[in-house]
């Protein structure tokens, strides 16, 4: 496989196991030699905070309450069961020597994975640049986006 | 980036976060001058509808109450509780001004982004193309689809 | 279409509708002579299990019987209600004529699409080579899969 092939991944999920399953997928392709970005929007940026409540005003504190992150707290898109779920995919992970998320995500970034974060969705959850793990290495629109799906052999909704 | 590239993206989902993503990601592929096309599928033919109930049958009467469509009812896929959801990521949009889904709508047909239906889910759900709104260009089958998506350098399924 | 163009379909989703899609997508690419893979990966293994409950430890039987597949068994991603939704669903589309969701494994099948499973979920999740269908060709990790889309002209997350 060339070096010049690129993969670029949406993340738009939150979920545990969807989370999961873009970092496999990013990691895979890194380690095969792509240029690989991964664009963090919407549910997805739960994956790249660092843990804290966000917000300012009311509704945009409402959001970050209700929709907390961190990605060691975000459970699974099926049977969560108030975090029970998450619990049991961890173990159960854990148990069959499955790289955990946090792991998965440091292996991204010593992989060269390229982290994007999504401003509009920011603005709009009022989520700043500093609730983020420092690994993310940029705020960008979907102009910058589209230049790298444009340019990618493989391109994933997530 | 070159005239001739295309995405195509499906619209399988009906949640309004996805659709909203959907919409973003399609304009702005149209504005860096890519040819692109939206495929309407399942439960993104909601976004299409005008927003009458739709179907003839019971079942298919029964699916257009509780799956009733147009573009300013659809509900996000978290957090909706009964519609408040909606009226909270709306109210945070506005505030933000971020562009509604409906504006983003109009901006997708003015950048000439192709908006198709499929036609296996019109029937399934009884659907004619008179529900939906009068941009939608053509109703087609998955070979459709399939002619496009193999020409495009993006292809998702949102 | 040259028969050289590839597409290679994640099926991450356990739910009919997607399930469906992902085998119309599938189905619809074969038969325009593109090379198809899928990778059945998370939920989506469901769509490619015999129906019996899988899974050895506690955990593992918990998640086989919560999660228990078969192509006949699994609902639809909305509106299941129980298992209504799933009747309501397979009503509509045979009174419209829709090659039902075995037909349609069957086809991707005689149309020569690649079935791959996630060998990573199945360790995770206690399911053997032996709980899928026959028809199933290999049991691979994400290195597989990266190559294969890395080669496709339609790359989907589903």
């Amino acid at each position: 496989m060339s070096d010049s092939k690129k993969a670029t991944i949406v993340v738009f999920s939150g979920d545990m196991d969807k989370v999961f399953a873009a970092f496999i997928i990013a990691t895979g392709a890194a380690a095969a030699g792509m240029d690989t970005t991964m664009f963090f929007t919407f549910w997805g940026l739960n994956a790249i905070k660092k843990g804290k409540v966000t917000g300012q005003g009311l509704l945009g504190r409402m959001m970050g309450v209700m929709n907390r992150g961190g990605i060691n707290r975000i459970g699974p898109s099926k049977f969560n069961f108030g975090g029970i779920g998450r619990w049991m995919f961890k173990k159960m992970m854990r148990d069959k020597g499955v790289t955990p998320l946090d792991e998965l995500l440091q292996l991204a970034v010593d992989l060269d994975v390229n982290l994007l974060a999504c401003k509009m969705s920011m603005d709009v959850m009022e989520i700043a640049k500093d609730d983020f793990i420092d690994e993310v290495e940029d705020v960008v629109g979907v102009a910058t986006y589209m230049k790298h799906a444009a340019e990618s052999e493989v391109t994933l909704f997530i």
